[in-house]
């Protein structure tokens, strides 16, 4: 049985100026917009782009956003000439309600981003070069957090699979979506660690792709075995072929279980349920929203027709043409057959099993 | 009411190099692949031209890829050198196979080259510019006919519709897959003549497009209001606003109703059916397959995995991935709620409903 580590893929990293020293840094983003074709990275401390990496999915995936969220606040608060802790936690929440504004439906990024603005609060009685190594540190353990939950994920997801099946998968929810392993794709990776074979069915995902640039191309380098296929083949290969199961991510699950995804994630949720292929949300309980009841409460992004009418900056489309473009969809509870986060397993009924497992994840995933 | 006839897009015609007599000639086919950046033709009398046109899709759509292949064995009926009836008549039928082999789904393209074949058996006793003349006029029939069937199409399909309707619909099945109105757009190009508004909700159909590019071209350019989407988008388009049909063409309706169809078809009826929408399916009675007593019998055509990891040429996933690419699926009967021909609207049980419309459409639909 070969025991393989799948390749490091930080799709966002802190980087001290003077290692081990955490401060002075800044935040390195993984561009994934130009995934597969080129490796390139974002460096900067300012939040203005940070808050443009956000917004043009330079770095996406709901965790990912909130570890970016988070180290880009704590290296704003390097930028701010401040004589007390105070005026620093200030700017922390200036900075966090910018960065807010970044992207709607990922409750990661306003879980993060007031954990930060929290920090800073409760510590605005430290020195100013205290605080602002405090936050680094903050950022950072979200970050080791999220890889902790990914794990985590991986190994309870890795009981709804068996060695040698065939599972689907939707956009990205993997290593760059998040700070490790990822979250739908976290059994893949656990799997493949102990020597299973693992075999993944990837939707392309338009409009942006991210299933075909970021999911083939993570999946591959861990030496995982991937077919890819045009969104609507989904139907055909959950007929045809052998699906154990389709795992997604999630940007926002409200207390009932529905869950915000990645556009096209509640067809296929339909689709699995006709075929009787189990349909399986992993993420981590930072993406829980007890604040809504369901999902007509969560906010749905919609973004330029233009992301329809055009790939890859290319015109597909007759010029003018109106296009919908929605960034995610709501898949109703009924069709989720359990959610699986770091904690554990939940099986519907939703409403009690996830405050349950909630509660059993600790007090820091109330936010 | 403002009455309007939609522009007449010509995916193939004979043209006739001293008209009105229409021999000789040449087809003239619309290069599809081009659309909508560039108008271009094919003009050839040579049947590896003709091959290549509808391998490489460059006439597309079941009833458009018949009168293609009839009218290009017609041509190549001209460049034989032969002196007898008898001699073209062999020539015609070794043309005929040689067409056949260029797609394997639709069965009107068997069914036109059949047909092809058997009028110059039937008239092999003829001079050969007699029969030259015979094959062009069978080809244009065959054409004429399929107008008339699109027109037929359309006047059932609209007993389904109301004023002010949106409808859904995949792929491309209008004028462009036909030789005149198509036949899944025939019903809202006939709204559009009596003044109807009909909105029409257009899937972009990866891998090659033909939503974005031709369906929602040439409803645009008929004053058709139009919505594109990716094809994942469909289940929420169908939950959130209001789509009163999904309307589809076919390549091959087997003995029992199911269905061959542009690959997506058949995850679209199964959102359809979770949604309550009804789900129609609209082609001439020359796609019936009684030789196919159900789907499992139709052969499925697969394509090239490049159409899946590039899209207009340029890539969109890792080097060397592998693809999934059936360019078609079967839509069970189950899942239909109409199958509109030219004869009119035949209602499950199909077993009983298609036989009996095929059999009041005529003879000639035997093929």
């Amino acid at each position: 049985m070969k025991k393989t580590e799948p390749p490091r893929i930080l799709s966002v990293a802190w980087v001290p100026r003077s290692p081990p020293a955490p401060v002075p840094g800044f935040v390195r983003i993984l561009d994934q917009t130009l995934l597969p074709r080129k490796i390139a990275f974002i460096e900067t401390t300012d939040p203005r782009r940070i808050w443009e990496a956000i917004r043009s999915l330079r770095v996406r995936g709901a965790p990912a956003i909130g570890v970016a969220a988070a180290m880009g606040t704590a290296a704003a608060a390097q930028n701010v000439r401040a004589r007390s802790g105070a005026a620093i936690a200030g700017a922390v929440a200036r900075v966090a309600s910018y960065l807010a504004t970044s992207r709607p439906t990922a409750v990661n990024l306003f879980w993060a981003l007031e954990r930060m603005r929290r920090t800073a609060a409760e510590n605005a009685a430290l020195s100013p070069p205290d605080l602002r190594r405090r936050l680094v540190e903050e950022a950072l353990a979200i970050r080791d957090e999220d890889a902790a939950m990914c794990r985590a994920i991986g190994e309870h997801g890795l009981a709804l699979l068996r060695n040698g099946c065939s599972v689907l998968t939707h956009c990205n929810a993997g290593a760059l979506a998040t700070a490790e392993f990822g979250t739908a794709l976290a059994p893949v990776y656990a799997a493949r660690q102990r020597g299973w074979k693992i075999h993944v069915y990837v939707d392309e995902t338009r409009p942006l792709l991210q299933g075909a640039r970021l999911t083939a191309w993570e999946l591959s380098r861990a030496g995982v075995p991937v077919t890819l296929l045009c969104d609507n083949m989904a139907a055909v290969v959950m007929k045809k072929e052998n699906v154990a199961a389709v795992l997604v991510g999630a940007d926002r699950i409200a207390a009932n279980g529905d869950t915000a995804n990645k556009i096209g994630t509640y067809g296929l949720a339909i689709l699995a349920r006709a075929h009787r292929i189990p349909f399986y949300v992993l993420a981590p309980t930072s993406t829980f929203d007890f604040g809504s009841s369901n999902g007509d409460a969560i906010p749905i992004e919609y973004r330029s027709g233009e992301e329809v009418t055009h790939v890859l900056g290319k015109p597909v489309a007759p010029r003018g043409i109106r296009a919908y473009s929605p960034a995610f969809d709501v898949t109703p509870s009924e069709l989720i057959s359990a959610i699986v986060c770091e904690a554990g397993i939940a099986r519907p009924p939703f409403n009690r099993s996830l405050a349950k497992i909630a509660a059993k994840a600790g007090p820091q995933h109330d936010g």
